[in-house]
């Protein structure tokens, strides 16, 4: 008796924390969306880019389609346009507008998605409360991957909002944000690591996305990681010497970009009047040479490794550096405020930046790990079928929401984007 | 002294009608705007369509541009920023924004627009009130223009909101509209008209477009012109003989767009379920196949007229039938509030429908009149410049304000646009 | 019986007349062939352009679809597969090879066409010698209409040729020309041509193209017509005078033209270590100033115009100004052997260059005559259904054949195209 | 003395090894250029194939570039044009005429070429035979470059050859070749390999290529590898399946390119009158479901083996189970004739087919080796700049020459390129 009594004590327990969390979660994303528009929130600037509300309904579309409908008793389409509208690339779960469309739909509003919103979080405050303990079992993972799903697309409000609003010639701000901090950064010094036999991969027992899993053997040479991010001063340099007009320095493919896309900067950088500008959140302003540089392509941060006489990291090195120098979870993420990367502080000879103000673009193609299973079902198609043409990333940004991420994180973009907050840290053969 | 006086009366009778008429022509404007959104006023679904509140801003910005800032003292930019964003194709006015990034503007808002408006009538007012009695001899034609630029724009706000509307899978209807007339047409009959040298073109006193004029000779064959406008019946017809399928109908040029663009039917046709819908400003609704049929291009109206054993009228025809006939310049205008064409109502071997309804292809090159001149400035890119590649309508359609078009009014599309109200009237040989 | 025998006796006469020109004129396109490798003859640089092996086995098709298949008794296909290879855009003929992958067929090579041209001519000379009386009723005209289908085609394989040899970075040479002629030009002069109603067209029993009828009546307005040519000299003070960097002076469509195509001079213009170069069938040589201006578009031309204050002539102006000043059909033509335009002789106010030299655009777009008709059945394709987008050209260049071009000739490309032997002769209001 | 004589005779026997090696090679290409027309060998049909003549020009012009004119006293451009027209990619050898555009150039023809070949030959016999001993040192290992280069455009002769004459609709063969080989294939069967850590790369003396080194550990999970090729038969079995139309089956990116490209079987098959056909090097013929299923992409391959519950093995996995059960480099390879795929023999138990008949695609990325060093100089284009976005294939086809692969050998493709002789062997975890 006292046992059950405990099952259904820790049971009631674990509800409530979920519950928190989703709350906590919900609230977050309604709380990026405020300082926009309705119209900033239904723009679509690029292909790659969604509206916000769009991000708004998508992730509240998730819980509808792979918690609701299937788990809670008596549920109905909120609106069975909704199911179309709002699917972003599940086949499994049939058809779905075109993501370049995303941006032609002025209705629903974003008054109909807050809402959609309202009536999502009422229907999972009853499921979360109410299902039956059996049901519990089933439902709590996914509601824990829906929450992390959610997480994700806080950071592509920031990210898709930023390229929406470069492209007004007005330059409007997001939002007013704190000024940048002044700080002279530390020369940059490499810290060395053994060669050996070592481990990746997230063999934990908390959430982990499929893609991070299994926990497997790789073996790594000796190497040396750059102790902090490259910055904006270091990236000119580069700029100056021609970088941008030389192609023994770049991959084919990212020379063939560089000239049919006219790139001589990183994106949101402006040559104006002989000095740099560069749009942020919070507006135009000069370019801070100490700050870490920001929204390059893995084509340009392999050419400046190349031009640095350096290279990327693995993504297995870089695992293995944090893990080894044990980083903590922690940095400028999205609930510092800052939007931005910062210049480093003082490393004192060891790694810094590795979590938080960008991700860092590894030399290691996006595939599978060794034993990788997707999740079951439609929901299997969250990672496993974009494992092609793109790069690993690692470590979280200026906008990645606290708790998110972990040094086993695996993000991943093809080579020529630039709209994400990625950026450099240098690595060399020992 | 008197005749002073009744100069200055009539100077006075003058400023006050031309303000009426601004103040009626302006508040329409907002009107058609007043059942949207925000967000539907932003959009668009492609290069051709502009947001509603561009046009709204746009025609605001004739004013400011072509009027405040040159006529009216201590008159300063009202946002610079807004003389690059709202200047739609004026070489000689210098930078604007590229055409096709019309729907990547969140900002400034709707609510940005109509205070924008509202200093434009303001300072517009002041101008019609209070200029010169030389200044007014300049600027009351350059009012009058803009006014009638302002009413093409109206059409445009329709025209475009229909298509941003229908690209939106929950087809949302832009506003109530009366239910449709059912009314049978009587069958179509041909007035003939004599061979001779006639005259067509401007060439009166009242406002007109540079492109009608002048007024000036032109030879006729014999010809006959149909009573009536095309049905759907009669184009359904059309298409269930194959008329799609069949390129011995079509032009080279119209048969390489109808395979490259799939087309079956008009625009706004849906197949389903084994009948056809037509998408109006009203929403969906069965196919009524009285109606005139709308939302051709000129190759389909071409490729229907070569399928009847009949052709299209020259611009001259239909002119010289218009004048020889009497036809008033009323009709199935926007001041009817149906925003679609309508059953013809029987016509006693007469022609009807010339005015209003749709705007009627005819087989004419937009090109100019023996003797054509620009107006002067750089206002002369009004019309001039697009003498090429377009084919010339007449007549006016459902969606035109009244009072607008004229019997030598000369409108002009490209031969593959679909999105006008545009329809089809034959003629044949004698 | 002796009227009989007379019948006859013409008849044979003009078998033999049809048999003698036809020979001249499918020997002329092998003589225009014969400088060519077997690999010149393959190429196609562009979707307009025709590889030479082509133009010989179309021109041979057209003789065996039309005359040999239908009238020779027990004709057969030479190659079933030709049927497809060699239509170019008869769609009620059957299906086609796609025309921009005509660059893509190796086999049959240049000599597998000698063959089937000799097997074409032998069955072509056995059909025009041994038919009965009433075929030859029915095949002599189709006979005349290859053959001037096949003139054109020899015009075309000197344009596509040249564009072909122009893509090559040697820049090779299609023939050894003769020096070009260095003569002064006279300034040019305006012949003044008074209003009236006047006729148009083709109205004769010889042979005319479906398009050039019928005759019918048109009314001018006076008008002048340039007494030559525009001149390279001239040509090259629009040039420097920013004249491609001028939206004002340009149709909308042609200044998007310019942007797109990054033109800033004529086709086969190049300026390098400050000289211009002109690339000709002869070679690349300097350029010569007094020659007529070549290879520029339509809307080169019109921009031209408008810079000069003049305009382009209409195609009823043209053909009225040739037919009442009796403009002899000769001039500087293929059998010239110059293949490029010439500096105008003295011109003791009169016009030259009508014929000849370069074909002049018109400010007509092209379209249908009043009473056109096309001709009945598959040829029937032949003309009419091109009459939608493009623009008509008068009185044949250095590279039409002789006997070819007539004054109510109407040539037709596109107003963006500049690979047509084509130049300017400015025209204004009386 | 001795020693030093026997030196000499060293150095005399390298020499006369290194002509006859270099006249074979030579020799083979032309002779694969034979049964090719001037035509055949000028055609480019699509950006990723060249012209044969231009493989024949280029592999001269490496010759040339890397060996004459550096090193040959007194060597000159053969013609300066040449330095232009046949670089193919290297930056760092100065402008390049454009690949896409290799098709449209006539001149020089098949025959120049062949006098370009017989001088580069007879000048690098005069380089070979009498170069000082210091600069033999120098040239012989660039010598062997250049004719592993050369032996690589031996395969994409025919590659290119063969799609050239595939676009043509007469299917014309490049040459008779022998009867397809009817053989029965015996039942898949998965060879196991244990876990452990390996070395993989080359790590010899002899001539390899930079991408294969330097050898380096991996460490590998235990694994099962397919013991031959996959048939026609089986990929037929997912055709039928409806593989070509289930998305759960692709990557996100394959499932795309199959949209758009409306796949729906390999490269070369067709389905006509319910029967399978195949495009190969001797023509057209009826699909042999026995042999290996060959011309599938990196996504088809992908999907295949998904569908099949297996997956593609990584190219570490290949190499270390062809290094263990000591896989000959021997195989169906070009000197054989066949030009195609042929079914397997028996295999009793072990690994067939792993070198020669088609390439494997491997599930890795093609990345740098760790450590990786590109060679010094313009000629460390050769590799590394293209490691991004291709996919790592080994084994070689029935089109690569032989003693060209090796078990270390690294060949690559984009995802999507299906026109290389690629195949599919599958793999699954133990």
């Amino acid at each position: 008796m006292e046992a059950k009594a405990g099952l259904a004590a820790d049971l009631e327990g674990e509800r409530a924390a979920a519950l928190r969390r989703y709350r906590e979660v919900r609230a977050r994303t309604e709380r990026l969306a405020e300082p926009l528009s309705p119209e900033d929130q239904a723009i679509q600037s690029m292909a790659d880019v969604s509206p916000t509300k769009w991000h708004r309904a998508h992730t509240s579309w998730f819980f509808e389609n792979f918690l609701l409908l299937p788990f809670a008793p008596q549920a109905r389409p909120y609106d069975p346009a909704y199911l179309y509208l709002f699917n972003s690339y599940y086949e499994g779960a049939g058809a779905r507008h075109p993501r370049p469309e995303r941006g032609l739909l002025s209705r629903p509003g974003a008054a109909d998605i807050a809402s959609y919103r309202a009536h999502i979080d009422e229907a999972m405050t009853g499921l979360i409360g109410t299902c039956s303990a059996a049901i519990w079992r089933e439902v709590a993972p996914l509601i824990e991957l829906g929450l992390n799903h959610e997480e994700q697309h806080q950071e592509l409000i920031l990210m898709d909002i930023k390229h929406v609003l470069s492209m007004n010639p007005l330059q409007p701000a997001y939002a007013e944000l704190p000024s940048p901090v002044a700080r002279a950064v530390t020369p940059l010094e490499f810290v060395a690591f053994g060669a050996g036999l070592r481990e990746i991969g997230y063999g934990g027992n908390a959430f982990a996305f499929d893609n991070e899993a299994p926990r497997h053997k790789a073996w790594l040479d000796a190497f040396r990681l750059g102790s902090r991010l490259t910055t904006c001063r270091e990236y000119l340099s580069f700029i100056e010497d021609g970088g941008y007009r030389r192609p023994e320095l770049w991959l084919s493919d990212g020379w063939a970009t560089v000239q049919r896309e006219g790139w001589d900067a990183p994106l949101y950088w402006r040559h104006e009047g002989g000095a740099w500008t560069i749009f942020t959140l919070g507006g135009t302003r000069a370019l801070a040479l100490d700050e870490p540089v920001c929204h390059v392509s893995f084509y340009e941060a392999d050419a400046f490794a190349r031009w640095s006489g350096k290279r990327l990291p693995s993504e297995a090195e870089w695992e293995v550096a944090a893990a080894e120098t044990g980083v903590p979870a922690a940095g400028n993420l999205m609930d510092r405020g800052v939007f931005h990367p910062e210049p480093s502080a003082h490393n004192g000879g060891g790694l810094v930046q590795m979590i938080g103000d960008v991700w860092e673009w590894t030399g290691s193609p996006y595939t599978p790990y060794p034993g990788f299973r997707p999740l079951t079902g439609v929901i299997g198609e969250y990672n496993g079928k974009f494992m092609a043409n793109q790069m690993v990333l690692r470590g979280g940004a200026a906008v990645t929401p606290p708790g998110h991420v972990r040094i086993t994180y695996r993000n991943f973009f093809y080579p020529a984007s630039r709209w994400a907050f990625a950026g450099i840290r240098l690595a060399e053969d020992e």
